[in-house]
């Protein structure tokens, strides 16, 4: 029993219901106003025993999950990074939902390998990264970096790590990772999860703009090469999550290739950027680079589930993955099956999203989406540089903007609190939905356009709401 | 720009093709007839500059990959372990692309948080799997693996492995994992990623019916605390891949217990089978490891994507992955963030399409799939023990058939050549899709069961298939 007869009644409806919400979706509150525990409590109750009507759970969907939405489709969504589900990028998923095809071996599904090569390629040539890379679709960011790293981790052969591992070894030393005070929490998570330790990553100062010092990193290295370290990899960013800062890839690429370490670039966010020739600086020393990760499910408007990864030496990440069972061994020669350069096994059709969404748009109309969306951060910072009590609080090189309420002669304590306030004022009216960061240990809140959505209306809604959120003046 | 005013027209139209393709689908061949190149070759060419009609690329997904595509949806898909879309978890994957929807903290979108623990704790109990268990779901049963060996790897806190990590330390031995020889490369994948190493994969001997030996597990385990060695989990299995034996997992708790090892359990494949009362078994002992896997996306007609991990210890699962970046807290107390448990911080909406199966289907529903598959592989078993020169090689429990081509005085390099021929030539013929293991170092042919639209009918056109590809009598 597959439902089969039941599929097209049932989807046009949701198809209808969708069509309506993406058109509508400005109406709803951005941020989900319920309440720890409201939706567990209004679906919960014993497991179905029995099966019930596809009317009755979709309609729930719509009646009882959908409050609990945090709608991420929404034009004055705001927060962390932005990004969008747009119309190419969902028909791709229908298209894979009903196929259902795994790509974990070429022979499970051709199209799903072959068109992962294709799409990667178009990426890459379109980002300016240049030619001579593996490239891959991985799910997130997370597992790019946590990839990449463990390649790095493997890069010298003769330590036999995928055989020996890391554990009771007398002839290893402690692996260094070098990275921005201001990296993500993907290399920490990798770092975690590939046995070298959160206290081996090396935090590098940044400089005034927040940008990695390529005099620190050399610095660094050299230090823990004295006391017998092995250091394993650096990791610059393009873009970093706090303040989109940009470290300065192609004197850290020096370092890299004078100290023979693996650099790997963390461009999740900013590395889209790219696509536009006036933004092709983000990623300018990538191309120097070991392995690289940007996330089109950020800023190329493709649905969650979508982070690319290129690596130089595939060689490497091969070491790190490969082990073929006998149930997955197929006649097929000359071809990558895709398991082998990854941990995951089951690999869902992910190539199909972004290849639409590239054609879909073409490289300019995802330039434009990107221009505009820098262009809103812009006039946005403008309004809150005119305005009296608020600062800009870091350079606005992209879509982001770090800025605060700093009304003079408030404590820092006390404007800490205030933006707290704001923010979670804001926040809970729905109106609006940003997010927030510390610089300097203080409290800074963060607008980042993203949703192809996003008109200056909304970034101006977003501002009325944040200065009537404001304490008043005394 | 978003294309979301050309949703509608192009959506409904996909609904339309995907309800034929749905009901069609067995006119297709199963296994893909391209050869490698051809998929790539059609789609091809410099990365589109300009935006392209969205007809057009929607006809290309029709007319250039479709051709690449290896039905998973056929009905005589019966390689590996077969799976299924059906439409209750094809309407989520609209609903879920739709919202766009990223679970990483609870207040990103609650429902899908909150739905998240409702479902698992469904999940759990209709599995019989008793209460007590924190539950997630992951992509991929490789990633649920890698967590609860994570956890295993950080069960002693005193360790403190997620700062210090593993290289370097004088006071850290090898860890051992012990596994069934007949384990999933999802656990030598697991050992690679976090340190371990492949060689430190204790291959625990099996029976002769492929199912670990506890005996040798004890033995095995002792040898090595003798020699110093950290023993530090055992991976039970319900459900080998090659031949789906089921480890006797009763025994194998009552040395973990004894011993203090973590004890997980791979059911990935068999687990689902739990539903059925009379199948309950398949996971009698589970209730006592400290993490289980499942994946619905395997054997509860769920699409790829959905992979079910419970751990008992959640300080341990924490421990390994909690880093909490200032730019992710929120406001929200008492709250799971479920990127604190696991190391991808993206993580889309998966548990809607596993609550709409649920519901969709109920456990009786789902129970009455396992069993018709369950007596579809009994009712094929028959067939080749009752046809002269063919055997079935391996117990035959649940849904996968372990059999070959085997007439007397034919040695035994002419036996594997002949089978590795008929599969092929089967294959090749894209009437039916099988796949094919070792056992005792020769091959054996595999029939798995496992898709909602299989029939006898299907299965019985493969065993056609399958003599009519056998060489001749002489």
């Amino acid at each position: 029993m597959s439902f089969d007869d039941a599929f097209a009644t049932h989807a046009h409806e949701l198809v209808d219901w969708i069509a309506t919400y993406l058109r509508d979706v400005e109406q709803y509150p951005v941020r989900a106003q319920t309440a720890p525990g409201d939706i567990a409590r209004a679906v919960d109750g014993p497991p179905p025993e029995e099966p019930e009507p596809l009317d009755e759970i979709v309609a729930d969907v719509r009646d009882k999950l959908l409050p609990g939405i945090t709608h991420w489709q929404h034009p004055a969504f705001l927060a962390w990074f932005a990004n969008t589900a747009t119309t190419p990028g969902i028909l791709a998923e229908m298209f894979a939902a009903a196929l259902n095809a795994n790509g974990m071996v070429w022979a499970s599904s051709p199209a799903a390998s072959e068109l992962e090569h294709v799409t990667m390629r178009w990426l890459g040539e379109l980002l300016g990264l240049g030619t001579g890379w593996f490239g891959q679709i991985t799910d997130t960011a997370s597992t790019s970096t946590l990839l990449a790293l463990a390649a790095a981790r493997e890069s010298d052969a003769s330590l036999d790590i995928r055989e020996r591992g890391l554990a009771g070894r007398a002839d290893l030393p402690a692996f260094r990772i070098y990275t921005s005070e201001f990296a993500h929490t993907v290399v920490d998570k990798a770092a975690m999860t590939l046995g070298i330790g959160l206290a081996n990553i090396v935090r590098v100062p940044v400089d005034s703009e927040y940008r990695m010092r390529p005099g620190e990193l050399a610095r660094l290295i050299a230090a823990d090469r004295a006391s017998g370290c092995r250091p394993m990899a650096v990791v610059g960013v393009s873009g970093t999550t706090s303040v989109a800062s940009i470290d300065p890839l192609p004197a850290i690429a020096d370092i890299c290739a004078q100290e023979k370490v693996w650099m790997h670039v963390d461009a999740a966010y900013a590395g889209s950027a790219a696509i536009a020739p006036e933004f092709r600086w983000v990623l300018e020393g990538a191309e120097r680079a070991d392995s690289v990760s940007v996330n089109p499910h950020k800023w190329l408007v493709t649905p969650i589930g979508c982070s690319a990864l290129w690596v130089r030496d595939v060689a490497a990440l091969r070491r790190a993955f490969t082990v073929v069972p006998e149930f997955l061994k197929t006649s097929a020669r000359d071809v990558t099956d895709f398991h082998d350069v990854g941990f995951q096994l089951g690999r869902p059709f992910r190539a199909l999203k972004l290849w639409m969404v590239l054609r879909a748009y073409g490289a300019r109309g995802l330039a434009q989406i990107i221009r505009a969306h820098c262009a809103l951060a812009q006039r946005f910072a403008e309004w809150v540089r005119a305005e009296p009590d608020w600062e800009v609080a870091a350079p606005v090189h992209l879509s982001l903007v770090c800025f605060r309420y700093a009304p003079a002669g408030l404590a820092p304590e006390q404007a800490d609190a205030a933006n707290t306030a704001i923010l979670e004022s804001v926040n809970r009216s729905g109106r609006a939905f940003l997010s927030h960061t510390k610089l300097g240990g203080r409290i800074v809140l963060r607008l980042a356009v993203g949703n192809a959505r996003t008109e200056e209306r909304h970034v101006r809604a977003a501002w009325e709401a944040l200065r009537e959120a404001a304490p008043r003046k005394m």
